[in-house]
Protein backbone atom coordinates (compact mmCIF):
# COMPACT_ATOMS: atom_id res chain seq x y z
CA UNK A 1 0.00 0.00 0.00
CA UNK A 2 1.24 3.44 -0.89
CA UNK A 3 2.20 5.75 1.98
CA UNK A 4 1.73 9.17 1.55
CA UNK A 5 4.61 11.38 3.01
CA UNK A 6 2.32 13.43 5.21
CA UNK A 7 5.58 14.78 7.55
CA UNK A 8 8.69 14.14 8.37
CA UNK A 9 9.42 11.14 10.57
CA UNK A 10 12.22 10.02 12.62
CA UNK A 11 14.85 7.49 11.23
CA UNK A 12 14.53 3.47 12.45
CA UNK A 13 12.51 0.74 11.22
CA UNK A 14 8.73 1.46 11.31
CA UNK A 15 6.48 -0.92 9.84
CA UNK A 16 3.40 -0.96 8.89
CA UNK A 17 0.78 1.20 7.41
CA UNK A 18 1.25 4.85 9.32
CA UNK A 19 -2.37 5.20 9.95
CA UNK A 20 -2.79 1.74 11.91
CA UNK A 21 0.86 2.38 13.53
CA UNK A 22 -0.60 5.95 14.88
CA UNK A 23 -4.24 3.95 15.84
CA UNK A 24 -1.99 1.55 17.68
CA UNK A 25 0.05 4.26 19.70
CA UNK A 26 -3.06 6.35 20.46
CA UNK A 27 -5.01 3.29 21.81
CA UNK A 28 -2.06 2.43 23.57
CA UNK A 29 -1.45 6.08 25.56
CA UNK A 30 -4.65 6.02 26.60
CA UNK A 31 -4.70 2.37 27.71
CA UNK A 32 -1.57 2.68 29.49
CA UNK A 33 -2.40 6.17 31.09
CA UNK A 34 -6.18 4.43 32.14
CA UNK A 35 -5.26 1.48 33.52
CA UNK A 36 -1.41 1.53 33.94
CA UNK A 37 1.15 -0.88 32.50
CA UNK A 38 0.16 -4.13 34.15
CA UNK A 39 -3.39 -3.35 33.66
CA UNK A 40 -3.38 -2.44 29.62
CA UNK A 41 -3.00 -5.22 27.42
CA UNK A 42 -2.55 -5.74 23.88
CA UNK A 43 -5.53 -7.31 23.26
CA UNK A 44 -7.53 -3.99 24.69
CA UNK A 45 -5.09 -1.56 23.06
CA UNK A 46 -5.76 -3.76 19.80
CA UNK A 47 -9.45 -3.99 19.91
CA UNK A 48 -9.43 0.01 20.82
CA UNK A 49 -7.36 0.63 17.34
CA UNK A 50 -9.73 -1.90 15.27
CA UNK A 51 -6.53 -4.26 14.73
CA UNK A 52 -5.55 -7.79 15.23
CA UNK A 53 -3.71 -8.29 18.80
CA UNK A 54 -1.12 -10.19 16.12
CA UNK A 55 -0.85 -7.37 14.10
CA UNK A 56 0.15 -5.25 17.31
CA UNK A 57 2.90 -7.94 18.24
CA UNK A 58 3.95 -8.36 14.31
CA UNK A 59 4.61 -4.18 14.50
CA UNK A 60 6.28 -3.32 17.99
CA UNK A 61 7.35 -7.56 19.54
CA UNK A 62 6.56 -6.77 23.05
CA UNK A 63 4.39 -4.96 25.49
CA UNK A 64 6.69 -3.25 26.69
CA UNK A 65 8.16 -2.11 23.57
CA UNK A 66 4.58 -1.02 22.71
CA UNK A 67 4.82 1.05 25.65
CA UNK A 68 8.26 2.80 24.78
CA UNK A 69 7.17 3.53 21.15
CA UNK A 70 3.55 5.61 22.76
CA UNK A 71 5.19 7.69 25.39
CA UNK A 72 8.42 8.00 22.76
CA UNK A 73 10.80 7.07 25.50
CA UNK A 74 14.18 8.30 24.40
CA UNK A 75 16.20 5.01 25.81
CA UNK A 76 15.02 1.51 26.56
CA UNK A 77 16.18 0.41 29.97
CA UNK A 78 16.07 -3.40 28.44
CA UNK A 79 19.02 -2.32 26.64
CA UNK A 80 21.09 -0.66 29.33
CA UNK A 81 19.71 -2.40 32.40
CA UNK A 82 21.58 -5.67 32.01
CA UNK A 83 25.29 -3.92 32.44
CA UNK A 84 24.51 -2.12 35.91
CA UNK A 85 23.00 -4.92 36.95
CA UNK A 86 25.78 -7.31 36.42
CA UNK A 87 27.66 -4.98 38.76
CA UNK A 88 26.08 -6.51 41.92
CA UNK A 89 24.46 -4.81 44.71
CA UNK A 90 27.24 -3.08 47.03
CA UNK A 91 27.94 -0.56 44.15
CA UNK A 92 24.28 -0.19 42.60
CA UNK A 93 23.27 3.49 43.94
CA UNK A 94 26.19 4.85 42.51
CA UNK A 95 26.11 2.60 39.54
CA UNK A 96 22.77 4.10 38.93
CA UNK A 97 23.33 7.59 39.32
CA UNK A 98 26.10 7.07 36.81
CA UNK A 99 23.90 5.07 34.16
CA UNK A 100 20.94 8.02 34.47
CA UNK A 101 24.09 10.84 33.77
CA UNK A 102 25.58 9.20 31.02
CA UNK A 103 21.37 8.71 29.31
CA UNK A 104 20.67 12.34 30.50
CA UNK A 105 23.57 13.88 29.51
CA UNK A 106 23.72 11.79 25.54
CA UNK A 107 21.40 12.72 22.73
CA UNK A 108 18.32 11.36 24.80
CA UNK A 109 18.26 14.24 27.20
CA UNK A 110 16.04 16.48 24.30
CA UNK A 111 13.42 13.42 24.34
CA UNK A 112 14.00 13.11 28.45
CA UNK A 113 12.98 16.85 29.10
CA UNK A 114 9.69 16.80 26.61
CA UNK A 115 8.76 13.67 28.69
CA UNK A 116 9.39 16.02 31.76
CA UNK A 117 7.83 18.85 30.22
CA UNK A 118 4.67 16.87 28.54
CA UNK A 119 4.55 15.34 32.55
CA UNK A 120 4.31 18.48 34.42
CA UNK A 121 1.61 20.11 32.17
CA UNK A 122 -0.95 17.15 31.93
CA UNK A 123 -1.68 14.57 34.41
CA UNK A 124 -2.64 12.27 31.42
CA UNK A 125 1.07 12.31 30.37
CA UNK A 126 2.81 12.27 34.41
CA UNK A 127 0.77 9.30 34.29
CA UNK A 128 2.54 8.08 31.62
CA UNK A 129 5.63 9.18 32.70
CA UNK A 130 4.80 6.88 35.93
CA UNK A 131 4.53 3.73 34.46
CA UNK A 132 7.34 4.23 32.45
CA UNK A 133 10.06 4.87 35.77
CA UNK A 134 7.70 1.89 37.51
CA UNK A 135 7.16 -0.87 35.01
CA UNK A 136 10.86 0.03 33.55
CA UNK A 137 13.07 1.18 35.48
CA UNK A 138 12.39 0.91 39.28
CA UNK A 139 10.65 -2.95 39.25
CA UNK A 140 13.92 -4.09 36.99
CA UNK A 141 16.66 -2.42 39.34
CA UNK A 142 14.42 -3.06 42.79
CA UNK A 143 13.28 -6.37 41.53
CA UNK A 144 16.94 -7.89 41.63
CA UNK A 145 16.86 -7.25 45.51
CA UNK A 146 14.99 -10.36 46.68
CA UNK A 147 12.40 -7.86 48.54
CA UNK A 148 8.66 -8.07 49.25
CA UNK A 149 6.40 -6.34 46.64
CA UNK A 150 5.54 -3.69 49.41
CA UNK A 151 8.73 -3.21 50.13
CA UNK A 152 10.50 -3.22 46.57
CA UNK A 153 7.80 -0.29 45.67
CA UNK A 154 8.09 1.84 49.30
CA UNK A 155 12.22 1.62 48.13
CA UNK A 156 11.77 2.28 44.37
CA UNK A 157 9.23 5.29 45.27
CA UNK A 158 12.21 6.69 47.36
CA UNK A 159 14.80 6.09 44.36
CA UNK A 160 12.76 7.71 42.11
CA UNK A 161 12.53 10.59 44.22
CA UNK A 162 16.21 11.19 44.25
CA UNK A 163 16.55 10.02 40.74
CA UNK A 164 13.92 12.64 39.29
CA UNK A 165 15.88 15.28 41.82
CA UNK A 166 18.74 15.16 40.14
CA UNK A 167 17.33 15.26 36.90
CA UNK A 168 15.36 18.46 38.08
CA UNK A 169 18.10 20.11 39.91
CA UNK A 170 20.84 19.50 37.39
CA UNK A 171 18.87 19.61 33.74
CA UNK A 172 15.90 22.13 34.31
CA UNK A 173 16.59 24.26 37.19
CA UNK A 174 20.00 24.31 36.51
CA UNK A 175 21.31 24.61 40.64
CA UNK A 176 25.05 24.60 40.74
CA UNK A 177 27.09 23.18 41.49
CA UNK A 178 25.19 19.90 40.60
CA UNK A 179 24.46 21.22 37.29
CA UNK A 180 28.28 21.21 36.58
CA UNK A 181 29.48 18.56 38.37
CA UNK A 182 30.99 15.52 36.92
CA UNK A 183 29.25 11.78 36.86
CA UNK A 184 31.57 10.53 39.02
CA UNK A 185 31.34 13.18 41.34
CA UNK A 186 27.55 13.10 41.47
CA UNK A 187 27.91 9.42 41.87
CA UNK A 188 29.90 9.44 44.94
CA UNK A 189 27.87 12.44 46.46
CA UNK A 190 24.39 10.95 45.67
CA UNK A 191 25.33 7.08 45.15
CA UNK A 192 25.20 6.77 49.21
CA UNK A 193 21.26 7.89 49.04
CA UNK A 194 20.32 5.56 46.53
CA UNK A 195 22.28 2.81 47.64
CA UNK A 196 20.59 3.11 51.34
CA UNK A 197 16.98 3.44 49.70
CA UNK A 198 17.83 0.17 47.25
CA UNK A 199 19.33 -1.80 50.05
CA UNK A 200 20.12 0.00 53.23
CA UNK A 201 18.70 0.92 56.72
CA UNK A 202 15.22 3.17 55.92
CA UNK A 203 12.72 3.69 58.30
CA UNK A 204 9.52 1.79 55.99
CA UNK A 205 6.66 2.38 58.03
CA UNK A 206 3.45 3.34 56.97
CA UNK A 207 4.91 3.20 53.48
CA UNK A 208 5.39 -0.91 54.05
CA UNK A 209 1.82 -2.45 55.46
CA UNK A 210 2.89 -4.48 58.62
CA UNK A 211 6.34 -2.62 58.87
CA UNK A 212 7.24 -2.74 62.82
CA UNK B 1 -5.75 58.15 40.70
CA UNK B 2 -8.81 56.00 39.76
CA UNK B 3 -8.11 52.15 38.37
CA UNK B 4 -10.16 50.93 36.13
CA UNK B 5 -11.12 47.30 37.31
CA UNK B 6 -9.56 45.19 34.32
CA UNK B 7 -9.76 42.04 35.62
CA UNK B 8 -10.19 40.04 39.01
CA UNK B 9 -6.97 40.58 41.35
CA UNK B 10 -5.80 38.59 44.35
CA UNK B 11 -6.79 40.07 47.56
CA UNK B 12 -4.53 41.11 50.11
CA UNK B 13 -2.78 44.57 50.03
CA UNK B 14 -1.36 45.75 46.68
CA UNK B 15 -0.46 49.25 46.73
CA UNK B 16 -0.34 51.95 44.17
CA UNK B 17 -1.04 51.84 40.21
CA UNK B 18 -1.52 48.97 38.63
CA UNK B 19 -0.12 49.79 35.54
CA UNK B 20 3.09 50.52 37.72
CA UNK B 21 3.32 47.79 39.84
CA UNK B 22 3.03 45.63 36.79
CA UNK B 23 5.65 47.50 35.15
CA UNK B 24 7.61 46.91 38.17
CA UNK B 25 7.09 43.43 38.20
CA UNK B 26 8.16 42.74 34.87
CA UNK B 27 11.18 44.45 35.14
CA UNK B 28 11.85 42.61 38.14
CA UNK B 29 11.21 39.42 36.53
CA UNK B 30 14.11 40.54 33.30
CA UNK B 31 16.11 41.79 35.79
CA UNK B 32 15.92 38.48 38.02
CA UNK B 33 16.10 35.95 35.32
CA UNK B 34 19.14 37.68 33.55
CA UNK B 35 21.47 38.22 36.58
CA UNK B 36 20.48 36.05 39.51
CA UNK B 37 18.96 37.10 42.51
CA UNK B 38 22.33 39.15 43.71
CA UNK B 39 23.18 40.24 40.45
CA UNK B 40 19.79 42.32 39.90
CA UNK B 41 19.14 45.66 42.04
CA UNK B 42 15.79 47.25 42.97
CA UNK B 43 18.37 50.38 41.47
CA UNK B 44 18.10 48.91 37.99
CA UNK B 45 14.82 47.45 38.04
CA UNK B 46 13.45 50.45 39.16
CA UNK B 47 15.06 52.73 36.24
CA UNK B 48 13.58 49.64 33.71
CA UNK B 49 10.56 50.51 34.71
CA UNK B 50 10.83 54.06 34.52
CA UNK B 51 10.55 54.79 38.10
CA UNK B 52 11.74 56.05 41.51
CA UNK B 53 13.57 53.30 43.54
CA UNK B 54 11.78 55.11 46.62
CA UNK B 55 8.53 54.21 44.70
CA UNK B 56 9.80 50.48 44.24
CA UNK B 57 10.99 50.02 48.23
CA UNK B 58 7.11 51.77 49.56
CA UNK B 59 5.56 49.30 46.83
CA UNK B 60 7.47 46.01 47.92
CA UNK B 61 9.36 47.21 51.15
CA UNK B 62 12.36 44.59 50.14
CA UNK B 63 14.42 42.98 47.39
CA UNK B 64 13.17 39.68 48.76
CA UNK B 65 9.37 40.68 48.79
CA UNK B 66 9.47 42.25 45.21
CA UNK B 67 11.34 38.96 44.02
CA UNK B 68 8.39 37.14 45.56
CA UNK B 69 6.19 38.92 44.25
CA UNK B 70 7.75 38.73 40.73
CA UNK B 71 7.49 34.85 40.66
CA UNK B 72 4.27 35.11 42.56
CA UNK B 73 5.86 32.84 45.14
CA UNK B 74 3.12 30.48 46.92
CA UNK B 75 4.78 31.22 50.28
CA UNK B 76 7.17 33.41 51.90
CA UNK B 77 10.03 30.82 53.61
CA UNK B 78 11.40 33.77 55.64
CA UNK B 79 7.98 33.48 57.56
CA UNK B 80 8.19 29.70 57.84
CA UNK B 81 11.90 29.14 58.62
CA UNK B 82 12.15 30.85 61.22
CA UNK B 83 10.26 28.57 63.67
CA UNK B 84 12.70 25.24 61.08
CA UNK B 85 15.99 26.79 62.28
CA UNK B 86 14.83 27.18 66.17
CA UNK B 87 14.40 23.31 66.02
CA UNK B 88 18.21 23.10 65.96
CA UNK B 89 20.61 20.98 63.33
CA UNK B 90 19.99 17.57 64.59
CA UNK B 91 16.70 17.13 63.34
CA UNK B 92 16.96 19.44 60.67
CA UNK B 93 17.06 17.01 57.92
CA UNK B 94 13.51 15.63 59.18
CA UNK B 95 12.29 18.54 59.60
CA UNK B 96 13.02 20.51 56.29
CA UNK B 97 11.05 17.55 55.11
CA UNK B 98 7.96 18.18 57.26
CA UNK B 99 8.13 21.65 56.35
CA UNK B 100 8.24 21.16 52.64
CA UNK B 101 5.28 18.97 52.75
CA UNK B 102 3.46 21.04 55.06
CA UNK B 103 3.34 23.48 52.57
CA UNK B 104 2.73 21.56 49.54
CA UNK B 105 -0.02 19.49 51.29
CA UNK B 106 -1.90 22.74 51.77
CA UNK B 107 -3.08 25.46 50.08
CA UNK B 108 0.06 26.80 48.23
CA UNK B 109 0.14 23.54 46.02
CA UNK B 110 -1.26 24.68 43.09
CA UNK B 111 0.25 28.06 43.06
CA UNK B 112 3.47 26.03 43.51
CA UNK B 113 2.89 23.55 40.79
CA UNK B 114 2.04 26.32 38.34
CA UNK B 115 5.94 27.44 39.07
CA UNK B 116 7.43 24.14 38.29
CA UNK B 117 4.98 24.11 35.43
CA UNK B 118 6.96 27.29 33.97
CA UNK B 119 10.55 26.54 35.06
CA UNK B 120 9.90 23.13 32.91
CA UNK B 121 8.48 24.75 29.89
CA UNK B 122 10.85 28.01 29.81
CA UNK B 123 14.32 28.68 30.79
CA UNK B 124 13.42 31.78 31.77
CA UNK B 125 10.84 30.67 34.50
CA UNK B 126 13.66 27.79 35.71
CA UNK B 127 16.13 30.62 36.14
CA UNK B 128 13.90 32.62 38.76
CA UNK B 129 12.25 29.11 40.65
CA UNK B 130 16.31 28.35 41.18
CA UNK B 131 16.82 32.08 42.23
CA UNK B 132 14.26 31.13 44.38
CA UNK B 133 15.26 28.24 45.79
CA UNK B 134 18.90 29.30 46.29
CA UNK B 135 18.42 32.99 47.82
CA UNK B 136 15.59 32.19 49.94
CA UNK B 137 15.65 28.66 50.93
CA UNK B 138 18.71 26.79 50.61
CA UNK B 139 20.87 29.93 51.67
CA UNK B 140 19.09 30.32 54.71
CA UNK B 141 18.50 26.77 56.29
CA UNK B 142 22.44 25.77 55.11
CA UNK B 143 23.75 29.19 56.14
CA UNK B 144 23.02 28.61 59.32
CA UNK B 145 25.03 25.63 59.30
CA UNK B 146 29.03 27.72 59.47
CA UNK B 147 30.10 26.30 56.41
CA UNK B 148 32.15 27.53 53.47
CA UNK B 149 30.53 29.29 50.96
CA UNK B 150 31.58 26.72 48.26
CA UNK B 151 30.42 23.39 50.44
CA UNK B 152 27.09 25.56 51.35
CA UNK B 153 26.73 25.59 47.94
CA UNK B 154 27.11 22.33 47.17
CA UNK B 155 25.46 20.49 50.08
CA UNK B 156 22.70 23.28 48.95
CA UNK B 157 21.90 21.50 45.67
CA UNK B 158 22.53 18.31 46.79
CA UNK B 159 19.25 19.33 49.75
CA UNK B 160 17.67 21.04 46.07
CA UNK B 161 17.65 17.58 44.55
CA UNK B 162 16.52 15.37 47.14
CA UNK B 163 13.44 17.95 47.95
CA UNK B 164 12.25 18.57 44.35
CA UNK B 165 12.77 15.36 43.72
CA UNK B 166 10.00 14.53 46.67
CA UNK B 167 7.88 17.11 44.83
CA UNK B 168 7.97 15.86 41.54
CA UNK B 169 7.58 11.95 42.72
CA UNK B 170 4.36 13.11 45.09
CA UNK B 171 2.51 15.65 43.53
CA UNK B 172 3.64 15.46 39.93
CA UNK B 173 3.92 11.76 39.00
CA UNK B 174 2.46 10.11 42.03
CA UNK B 175 4.72 7.80 42.68
CA UNK B 176 2.99 5.72 44.75
CA UNK B 177 3.94 5.09 48.09
CA UNK B 178 5.45 8.54 47.83
CA UNK B 179 2.72 10.10 47.18
CA UNK B 180 0.30 8.92 49.83
CA UNK B 181 2.53 8.81 52.41
CA UNK B 182 2.38 11.12 55.63
CA UNK B 183 4.33 13.85 56.38
CA UNK B 184 5.96 11.95 59.19
CA UNK B 185 6.30 8.97 57.43
CA UNK B 186 8.50 10.84 54.62
CA UNK B 187 10.44 12.46 57.22
CA UNK B 188 11.56 9.31 58.44
CA UNK B 189 12.31 7.96 55.13
CA UNK B 190 13.90 11.25 53.70
CA UNK B 191 14.90 13.15 56.26
CA UNK B 192 18.17 10.95 57.08
CA UNK B 193 19.17 12.06 53.54
CA UNK B 194 18.77 15.70 53.92
CA UNK B 195 20.09 15.49 57.04
CA UNK B 196 23.52 13.76 55.26
CA UNK B 197 23.66 16.47 52.72
CA UNK B 198 23.06 19.34 55.22
CA UNK B 199 26.05 18.03 58.22
CA UNK B 200 26.92 14.27 57.45
CA UNK B 201 29.67 12.97 55.73
CA UNK B 202 29.26 13.72 51.56
CA UNK B 203 32.12 12.95 49.57
CA UNK B 204 32.28 16.58 47.89
CA UNK B 205 35.46 16.29 45.69
CA UNK B 206 34.83 18.24 42.79
CA UNK B 207 31.45 20.02 43.69
CA UNK B 208 33.99 21.99 46.46
CA UNK B 209 36.81 23.25 45.15
CA UNK B 210 40.04 22.52 47.21
CA UNK B 211 38.21 19.88 48.67
CA UNK B 212 40.86 16.29 49.55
Amino acid sequence: MSQPARRARPTGRRPGNPDTREAVLAAARTAFAEKGFDGASIRVIATAAGVDPALVHHYFGSKDKLFLAAIEAPADPADLLPELLAGGTADLGANVVRLLLRVWDGPARAAGLALVRSAVSNEWAARLLREFLVSQVLRRVVGTLGLSPAEAQARGSLVASQLIGVVMGRYVLQVEPLASASADELAAAVGPTVQRYLTGDVDLRGMVPGTP
